[in-house]
């Protein structure tokens, strides 16, 4: 499995993805699940990956690829919706060249996005695009987009997640629900990559990884429970 | 779906259980999930059913009428092991009777319970009975047990819901679970049937129902997010 979450709040956005990959709990291993496309001060793009790896890195290859040629690709493209579209082009290609083979093998066509960022001229945007190259858009009623394990992580995100929470205490969030969900699925691992994006810098400023064992990730959690446990204990209690 | 937890403390045993059933978004209808089987001084059964309601239905009926004849039957056995078997032998008899009619139109028996109680001379247990009838128990690693959608409220459970915490804590959390729950999935909903059970009270003082709109609830639910979002906010910020 794998879980990623995009979060776009009025102050930024918010980007972040476990690191486990397996076929099977005996056969695991580490790989990033963020892709980053910049050219600080006018566009910032960050891809988040779920799904099949032989796929997401193919895909990834090929964005990069035609990013070095002629345009239109993800460096030159005026918005963010043209940019989903080239991913979603460079998702179809991936399927038809792979696709019949993988059927073959009993086996299907698997890879799905997160896409957020911002172009010069545009506002920040977030999407999530499907498996078949179609997707959607966050907005201000669903501020986050999750893949992957999204069930366990998803109750505290809406806790905290609207548009007007500040990047800081959104971002704390964020790792709380990795925190949660890997608690309960052996499948969504530690690092976790994140990336902060301020609103209209145009530029990758804030970008960290927490490995197994991180100082502020293990105080961030401990906090967490011993502050929620204050919490229910100073909630009124039921009369019978 | 369905949401059913069962939770074994030091100092007794909590019950809750959602109220929708449904075949489809189109066809829902409510059904209490509960069914208490006591003899106040001498022993508390309860039962918490998941799956298709014919079937946990015509189990609970077919324990409720061998309850009212020969022993062995749940108001008659020694101990909750025993009565565990009972009701995995009324759900093997069902099975039985129904199953291969089921089969014909293309379905399958499924009925799953959470079961827990106390019976005089025993300690408190709790169980989770399959559809096929065999079971576990909780202990003191894992004390609490759910069926039905279990992602979304098991992560609030894992915060603050160990064999150590009060009754009374630990029903606030139940609840939040609940809360969670139905926010991401319709086919959970309201009325809550809640039943606290006080270690070797051996009757059913505190049995409560959670109707849409209940003020206890709704206060409750408002002072988490609250309280958590505080939380978060004074947890120690990121420094990049």
């Amino acid at each position: 499995m794998t879980y990623c979450v995009g979060v776009k709040l009025d102050e930024g956005l918010i980007f972040a993805s476990d690191s486990r990959t397996h076929a099977g709990v005996d056969n695991y291993a580490k790989f990033c699940k963020m892709t980053v496309f910049e050219n600080a001060g006018e566009r910032v793009l960050v891809l988040l990956s779920s799904g099949g790896l032989a796929a997401t890195q193919a895909v990834i290859n090929v964005l990069r690829q035609r990013a070095a040629g002629e345009p239109p690709h993800l460096g030159s493209v005026a918005s963010m919706f043209d940019a989903a579209n080239l991913v979603a082009d460079a998702m179809r290609a991936i399927e038809r060249r792979d696709g019949p083979y993988l059927e073959g093998g009993g086996l299907e066509f698997n890879a799905s996005f997160i896409l957020g960022g911002q172009i010069a001229g545009e506002e920040m945007r977030l999407f999530r695009i499907y498996a078949e190259g179609n997707f959607i858009e966050a907005g201000s009623d669903t501020p986050f987009l999750q893949t992957g394990e999204a069930k366990y992580g998803k109750p505290i995100l809406d806790l905290a997640v609207t548009p007007s929470a500040t990047l800081e205490d959104a971002t704390k969030c964020v790792l709380v629900s990795f925190d949660s969900t890997m608690l309960s699925n052996l499948s969504v691992g530690m690092p976790i990559d994140l990336l902060c994006y301020a609103r209209d810098t145009l530029a990758v400023t804030m970008k960290r990884r927490f490995d197994a064992g991180d100082a502020y990730f293990d105080s961030l959690k401990h906090q967490w429970i011993a502050g929620t446990r204050k919490v229910f204990h100073e909630l009124p209690a039921l009369e019978w």
